[in-house]
């Protein structure tokens, strides 16, 4: 099934990517979440993450990939982490010729809330009015994925933005 | 050309990746890097990584894929770009099924110069006695990989060695 100038949002991690795709008139297409099975080893785990993300590229054929410019973590190993999982989304997107959009998360905020410092709450119930869901989308990485979405359909939609950084 | 019993050491990174093999008798089997266009987006620099490694794989078919395990780095953001590239490590010796051990850098120094706080000069003047070079091994990123490579090789022969750690 392949929607038109379908925009894919992405939220990686290493224990939960999560995903969220709009159309072009900002209706929902999907969202959910990859799971990887924790038991397995890292090396398996990035397998499923990229292959899934193949596997919603391949259905959705989206036209944008957004995912998030900067990242607080803990510490560097945590960031290798989120590096590896992030590299999956570039890989998926680069192999199928995809152009990807980092925005700052308080950019993704700002698109759907209104401002940069909104809570995780206000980020999932801004979207359910939005995107007219019948609950807040679940679980927030899900969410993060589609306010992602919905900041890059801005964008791309301004004829007076300023060109977005691509990866 | 297929080798048994290959090793294949990494020192993954954005700009360059070094890649080193040996075989089972610690001979060399080829070394060298992979160096993606600076001038490429991000998404296709990865995409360079993650083909190159594939074809190594391909061509040298290793027992194993020896990377590190540390790093010093000098901000979260570097650390996600190393992040990036080290997942196509991954992710390529996933889908080939190859497990991924990974080493202390300190660990590999130990192993090849006999400690851990060797020069990165050291460390190629004794890869190049060790394998028995015309040269020391050039460029450091090639030379690191192989110092993982001859790690990984000591401790897969060693059978008093408690299980390594896998990715």
């Amino acid at each position: 099934m392949a929607n038109k100038n379908v925009i894919l949002g992405i939220d990686p991690g290493t224990r939960i990517t999560g995903y969220g795709l709009i159309d072009s008139d900002s209706h929902p297409v999907d969202f959910g979440c990859i799971r990887p099975p924790p038991k397995l080893i890292l090396a398996d785990r990035y397998k499923i993450i990229f292959e899934s993300l193949e596997a919603l590229i391949e259905r959705y054929q989206p036209i944008a990939i957004a995912v998030e410019s900067q990242f607080v973590l803990k510490n560097v190993q945590s960031a290798i982490k989120l590096g590896m999982a992030k590299g999956m989304v570039l890989l998926a997107a680069a192999r199928k010729s995809i152009p990807v959009y980092e925005f700052a998360p308080k950019k993704a905020k700002l698109a759907v809330v209104g401002h940069g410092g909104a809570s995780k709450f206000q980020v999932q119930k801004m979207i359910q009015a939005l995107l007219r869901l019948p609950n807040p989308p679940e679980p927030e990485d899900a969410a993060d994925a589609l306010a992602l979405a919905i900041c890059c359909a801005h964008h791309l939609r301004s004829p007076c933005t300023s060109p977005l950084k691509a990866c």
